[in-house]
């Protein structure tokens, strides 16, 4: 079996491989030929064990994320993907699994750029410095010609290395600005990024500052997590998501359709819009809303590809049972 | 995270090692100290993956089992066991969960052997010469002095190879003897070890050739499974299982309650057993019966076993994510 870590992983596949993998999940997520049984968890007081199978046409992969929110010395988070061969169940590939999950994160809104952006944007909006954020801005560089990149998070003293680590994916002629708020951040902004884990929307609620833009949300993954002001809502011409999950599991879809703000027939999956339309033009004014919660179902997607781009090329550790 | 293939774990441990940590295992069943939710199993046609994770108060573990039936190339199960700290869910070990399984369920049996087996109890019978049989042995010989081995299995022709593999394991004077029949292997035996995947029993209905003997079943995971044959039932004065489990998961447990062979009070567990009794002497007519299915809860307890060894000696592969 092939282990692969971070930089295994890095040399084996690009970003826009990984973007090319999110579209290829949507049709899977379309077609309906995969099981994901609901995650198995096992919590141990603030602690949490989760479990994430899938199996595709392709692929068996399992997912093992441990969620430890007292960690102060090391990463809350650490995860693991084991890919077995769909035709022995013989284990193919060992990969880091807080890696890959950050990495195909990246590329599910990297993928609503692809699709939904303007094709001459150029100014981004990074709202949360974290490692989440960090290859968002890397996944919207490499599908539109960025010019400037506006960020902005509420502990400034984590811009600093958060620019650091983003200069060494992007072309150096695109320029990295400090904002000292959400609107500087978005005020000239074509796209905006919120990759947080607030409980209160963390734009500003000002239509001007929000209207013709490309709204991608990636933080609120539980139902009483929030992003978004409600202004977003009266803006937005059209609403998609990664997976009907997103309903239930984001305050950001959440609250809007318990609040009235939106219907549920007004949320629409990537996976039927990207089956439905043959071609799309997006009108110059109209606001777009993308709002990610992720499911395992992109995880075995991209780990099948990482470990099959590995083997061509000779990367990762051979491992033997 | 310290990779621990067979060698790894031949290294790390010895049987005696393991039987030990059955016993463990037993005190922290007693105890209730544990979670160990349902397995989740997700299911492709003939071909199933099994997700089984468990959390006792020093470890958390996951074993991730595949069974594919149809194989030909390879065998039929592949198995994982993935290791987390208890204190902040990093990954500590991933083993060989194929080798960690048969060596467990191997101790399983050598741990009955080290309660209930008379002191001077030499002779050792085994039937089904599989990977899990080979255990089975090596561990009976940790315990006892044997002095002979009969073995048994429907296709002769893969006792050659089980001899090669048990030779390299056990001391050069025991002897070791290719019976013609089941009814030969346990003829003189005081030990008798069943482990086989048959759906009738494998043992001779004659009281005669069971009476005042130990007999360990392995096989039968099913309800439908049977190993052991009615008289078995008749003759045994004690009925041990490993985890209350057994009474519904084995046809050796659920059919003779079904039957009215034995009551469930009969049944006792190893766990309960162990903690009530101060001293225990068997009567050296007595015939005891000890049936396992075998659970998650060895898995962990082992796989912190061969982890912490393995770090005391230095064994294993260190990865990095």
């Amino acid at each position: 079996m092939l282990f692969l870590n971070e930089e295994h992983i890095k040399e084996a596949v690009t970003m826009k491989d990984v973007i090319d993998a999110i579209d290829f999940t949507y049709e899977i997520y379309a077609s309906n030929h995969f099981q994901m049984p609901t995650r198995l968890q096992v919590r141990d007081g603030d602690n949490t064990l989760l479990l994430m199978p899938v199996l595709t046409e392709r692929a068996i992969a399992t997912k093992l994320v441990t969620v430890f929110p007292n960690n102060t010395e090391v990463p809350t988070l650490h995860g693991l993907v084991v890919l077995n061969d769909k035709q022995t169940g013989q284990i193919l590939s060992l990969l880091d699994g807080s890696f890959l999950t950050a990495l195909r994160t990246g590329a599910i809104g990297g993928n609503a750029v692809r699709h939904f952006a303007r094709k001459d944007d150029r100014k981004l909006a990074i709202i949360g410095t974290g490692v989440q954020g960090l290859y968002q801005a890397i996944a919207a560089c490499t599908e539109r010609n960025i010019s400037d990149i506006y960020l902005f998070n509420r502990t400034k003293d984590k811009i600093p290395g958060f620019k650091a680590s983003l200069e060494r994916w992007i072309e150096p002629n695109i320029r990295l600005h400090t904002a000292n708020s959400a609107k500087e951040a978005i005020s000239s902004a074509d796209i905006i990024i919120t990759a947080t884990t607030s409980y209160q929307p963390v734009l500003p609620d000002d239509p001007a500052l929000l209207k013709e833009k490309l709204i991608i949300g990636i933080g609120s993954f539980q139902p009483t997590m929030r992003e978004f002001p409600n202004t977003v809502y009266k803006l937005a011409n059209s609403i998609y998501v990664d997976t009907e999950h997103a309903i239930e599991e984001s305050g950001d879809i959440a609250i809007p359709i318990k609040e009235g703000w939106i219907k549920k027939e007004d949320v629409q999956t990537m996976s039927s819009w990207l089956t439905s339309q043959s071609s799309f033009h997006r009108e110059n004014h109209s606001t777009i809303l993308f709002k990610s919660v992720g499911m395992a179902l992109f995880d075995v997607v991209t780990a099948n590809l990482i470990y099959e781009k590995a083997r061509e090329k000779g990367i990762g550790v051979q491992l033997d049972f």
